[in-house]
């Protein structure tokens, strides 16, 4: 050992070999309720100019303001991109679909557009249990289409995965924070209550009372939460439409078999949202239990220079959400477990490339297979292939090798049998697909 | 539409949802045949300390010294870091995986590791054809074994993925270089021949000739390639177990039905490699035609800190490698085509909900649903149940939605017939198996 290893920065993790069961199923649950669904995978690149967010997102928010790896790309002659525009790394996946559905021309062509997307997301933030700063989404955006139906369709999409996935104990929680029409209306109202007791409130809400005074209801501080518990509720203050929007919604919801609760002061973090905002939580999480969060956002698509466009959609915190599927236990049956095909043993260091032209072909017959690459005894070698969990091994050497054969084991039974070579593949496929392994 | 929108930035590229036929085979190719290997995955972040490339790849080679992404994160106090070290967006995934195996202690429990991964890298590059600053690579790290079996393995593991994504048209060039006890003496041959003929050489070779001089070899400028081609072959003075390392590599490739080419004068761009290097080329690539790159680094471990470890390993391009599946048109038999289970049409705007909840529970009980979000008219939603490519569509109105029924259309036939609601599901289930759709 020389000097200190380089480690891994603060804030982001590996995924070992042994970790992905949780991962795995939570993905191949999404990917097939996303079939289900009707949404089609969309990919956008890690890197993008840092207008979309500060645009998108929104200059007042605090993702924009204080989290987002920003690299200037000004020194750089040959970027092809103008020369002076700073590059962010995506701290969030909405805006990025919204620019690549107008960049492909989406809304042109049919317009309405189910899009999924699943990848890593950056945020410079003080790493704490579930929040790291290369974390990973799962999201949706349904571009185009303003129904409430719509709306309640993300929602029972949110559950179907989580419900796919083994979760049982998601809380849904939505409520409306109405339109360019009343909003203006309640902040007012919120405002002007608020400021009776500006005491009360902290440092950041004071100032969040001129620039964004929603803000203040979604405050994690104790003194905040109080007064805000206290603040006057958007619901009674809905426009006619908004509020015809918001039953519809929870009717639908309703017919779709998932309960879930009002939460007349629930905003979200971000300045896109309209009407309704929703969020999954977890009590395995603690205090900042939300696992994923979503709503409507029918103003974004021309804040980012196309046409008029409602939309909704959702993003789900995939490491909040594994510690709400580890807390629950829910492990996927078909991983794991059941180790290789066949491992192959070498009795003899001269057949070592006769050995590894068995595995070779093997695997061609479909087979996982494998064998020793350290030179180990032929005694060691059989520990490895118990080790390794394999249904069968070959034992290659001696009198038989010279018939062009080998002892073929099963290390169930512990049965052996001697086996032409070039019928080995051949028969471990009978053997599996007798036993029904297939 | 308001002022210019936003692009994405140049160089970088998104996936739309008709864009992953590709892809998918790649990928799919890929998990099939690391199973069948024996490889298993690890995911490591994107973000990296700057000082693991320049340790790891090598601060004399183009990556480290012109293409790497790197932020300052000295300006964060909360960084938890230790306040100003380099924040690099990888730009290859070989050390990543070293620094990975090590801080996880690999080292200490087996030693042996098989390890694969798929993820996107950053290098800041002119972007052309198959060149992109945020790429994607997969790519093998086989750590801890000296055999030239498993470079041979490393070598088909990469054939058997390419012949299984449907790819007929791959050449494999290998090469050895030499280890750390014969390379001396073939660079100093090496300067020697070509400092004759130094006024043929462009001028960054000049500068290669005496911190890097392999590294001529390399060089894509035509005078340079002209020089180079004349120069002494490394074959001729490997020492004696490089030479048998060797042709073991090569007899196990043949004896694992893969056809390659030597190639005396293949070196790879990085400082790691020794002894056994390999590239496979594929002709829709143009001038820049590697496709997969690898080889053996048996100094990397103790480079990054750890003990004595032989490694061996590949990165293959993910866009080059779609390139050539294009060009070979590997197109996926499973992919796309098919369409939907079923498109529920409404007749009647006020049964809007009710086709909603229908939606719902023909999702639930596992078919691929959808219906109109945008307020289309019944004959606009006809259009819409045929465009959708869906096999059925359920037309929900009029009198029998007042009996709870439908009418169920076969999209094929044109055939329709009477289901109540709550047997369309069941019945859609049944007429699929029956057809061998399912």
């Amino acid at each position: 050992m020389s000097e200190n290893p380089i480690r891994s920065l603060s804030g982001t993790e590996d995924r070992l070999p042994w970790q992905w069961e949780f991962w795995r199923r939570l993905h191949a649950a999404a990917r097939r309720q996303f079939a289900l669904h009707g949404y089609g995978e969309l990919a956008t690149p890690v890197l993008e100019d840092a207008r979309l967010f500060i645009k998108g997102t929104g200059e007042d928010t605090e993702i924009v303001e204080k989290q987002m790896y920003t690299l200037n790309s000004s020194a750089d002659g040959e970027d092809g991109n103008g020369g002076n525009e700073a590059i962010t790394l995506r701290p969030e996946g909405t805006p990025p679909a919204i620019r690549a559905y107008l960049e492909a021309n989406m809304h042109k062509r049919g317009k309405f557009r189910k899009l999924w997307y699943a990848g890593p997301m950056f945020r410079r933030e003080r790493p704490q249990k579930g929040r790291l700063r290369q974390f990973h989404q799962i999201g949706v955006e349904a571009i185009g289409g303003e129904s409430p139906l719509l709306d309640a369709e993300t929602i029972l999409l949110a559950a179907a995965i989580y419900r796919d996935a083994g979760l049982t104990q998601c809380q849904t929680h939505i409520n409306s924070i109405g339109c360019p029409r009343c909003r203006p209306s309640y902040r007012h109202a919120l405002k002007e209550s608020l400021e009776n007791r500006v005491r009360e409130l902290c440092h950041d809400c004071h100032r969040r009372l001129d620039r964004n005074v929603l803000r203040v209801l979604d405050c994690k501080n104790p003194g905040c939460r109080q007064v805000a518990g206290d603040a006057p509720v958007i619901k009674d203050m809905l426009c006619g439409e908004c509020d015809r929007h918001y039953a519809l919604v929870k009717a639908a919801i309703d017919g779709g078999g998932v309960s879930y609760r009002e939460e007349p002061h629930l905003v979200r973090g971000l300045d896109y949202y309209t009407r309704t905002v929703y969020e999954i939580k977890h009590s395995a999480l603690g205090a900042r239990d939300t696992i994923c969060g979503g709503g409507r956002y029918d103003g974004l698509v021309t804040q980012l220079g196309g046409p008029h466009t409602p939309c909704v959609g959702f993003a789900m915190g995939v490491e909040a959400t594994l510690i709400a599927m580890e807390e629950e236990s829910c492990a996927d049956e078909a991983e794991g477990g059941d180790g290789i095909d066949v491992y192959v043993v070498c009795f003899d260091d001269s057949a070592r490339p006769r050995c590894f032209e068995q595995v070779t072909s093997l695997r061609k017959a479909g087979l996982s297979a494998d064998m020793d690459y350290e030179g180990r005894s032929s005694s060691k070698q059989l520990k490895m292939a118990n080790k390794s969990g394999a249904a069968f091994s070959l034992l290659v050497g001696g009198s038989e090798l010279q018939r062009n054969a080998a002892a073929l084991k099963d290390m169930h039974s512990g049965k052996q049998q001697e086996v032409p070579l070039e019928k080995a593949a051949g028969e471990i496929r009978k053997r599996k697909s007798a036993s029904g392994n297939t």
